[in-house]
């Protein structure tokens, strides 16, 4: 039978895992709501300094500009994701009614790093209603640092029937990085 | 060294966090089913019995009608929030397909209060498919009490572009409570 | 006051009651990545061997075709779920572009069975975006056992205004099953 000493460690190594879980749920039910509002230091800083987010076909960073729609796409680092947020394209999305809405992820978490997979859908507002612009597969990799949980790389793809789009969400729920 | 003491009071105290986290994620998942049910003494329940919902523009609480669309409006008491959901703007809704989904919510526990932000989606039947109507920043204050946590306030607005529904992105992800 | 010994043993209860619920946020999360990417055997592995998925109106079974529009169906065993996947029906639907997005589920655990509520939405690549093509109530009945939590049976309703798929809502959340 297990001592008080072996279940104390067995309650706080399963709550730490159990914390892991809700902290990158959190993080990834704060991007939204951050980008949705245009605050580009909330959205940026949930990356590390030098995280990525590439976010596939259909947008793509342009210098001064945040986004092109047409090309593929992403950012390099915090000062590139800011640089999004903060650029014409995504101010224009926002100001004529956006939402950008992560669906529950599902998580796995190994020692100080982690890989999530959710969807992202992004409504417009358009007539007496919304529309949904862009359904992707979401790719994230996350790793733990002084700060908590940050985000490595994200990549989005476009859910058009691209074989590369179906991948991701394999590569995501076999708790794999992408190439 | 941490004595077993202390390490229980801090796991007793962990979990406690967790559970309050989670238990707001569940009540926020009770919102939809619940309203698309049209069950109004579970809707109403959610709320403290003074509670408000605030649906902001777009619908408007009339007497015995329940909700007006093209004006504000919202609820003031939990008995108010019944006759939303009895009332014959949402049956019509509902019995001509309807989903309010909610996503998963940032949630922010201080104490015995909270603030936690989603997004809102309604979704109508119309043809074949399904239109997403309304799509909503979604802001909403918790308080503690002997039944556990219930809603003192919800907040929708419109993401139709509008300042006050961006600004009430980032008030929920910063934990406060809008004006 | 209660002794160090109730203490751990009140956590080690609360705890696997919180892990009881992230292990179906994590097998709901699973769903739409693996339907989407094609991976049956992932997907039918979420459901005891026995497993059953009446996914009702819409869509039906038929023999090396997965499913048909416009026939009531379902699924009975795990070759079934699996046959569906695979079946030329589901194939050309992720190959057009398809997203199965569900959403955070309510929850609850009895001992080894649980009841979980959730949407489901589906989405079609069309044009240059997205179209709901189907926004269900789902029902899932868990089982633990051996292997975790295995869904037992699904159910999907349409919400065009039935009072089936009302009922299927009000269910869950009481924690029954349907007929």
């Amino acid at each position: 039978m297990a001592s008080m000493e072996q279940r104390l460690a067995a309650l706080e190594s399963e709550l730490r895992a159990v914390r892991d879980r809700l902290d990158i749920y959190q993080l990834t039910a704060a991007y939204g709501p951050a980008v949705d509002a245009g605050d580009s230091k909330t959205v940026s800083e949930l990356w590390t300094v030098d995280g990525e987010y590439d976010w596939g076909r259909g947008k793509a960073a342009a210098p001064g500009q945040g986004m092109v729609q047409g090309t593929a796409g992403g950012a390099k680092s915090r000062a590139e994701i800011a640089d999004m947020v903060d650029g014409s394209f995504h101010r224009g999305l926002i100001n004529a009614g956006a939402a950008h809405i992560l669906s529950l992820p599902h998580v796995l978490v190994q020692g100080d790093t982690a890989v999530s997979t959710c969807y992202s859908c992004l409504f417009r507002h358009e007539g007496d209603g919304f529309r949904a612009f862009r359904v992707t597969s979401s790719h994230f990799h996350w790793v733990r640092g002084p700060d908590g949980w940050k985000v490595k790389r994200r990549l989005n793809r476009l859910l058009d029937g691209s074989a590369e789009a179906r991948a991701l969400l394999a590569t995501g729920l076999a708790g794999k990085l992408p190439d």
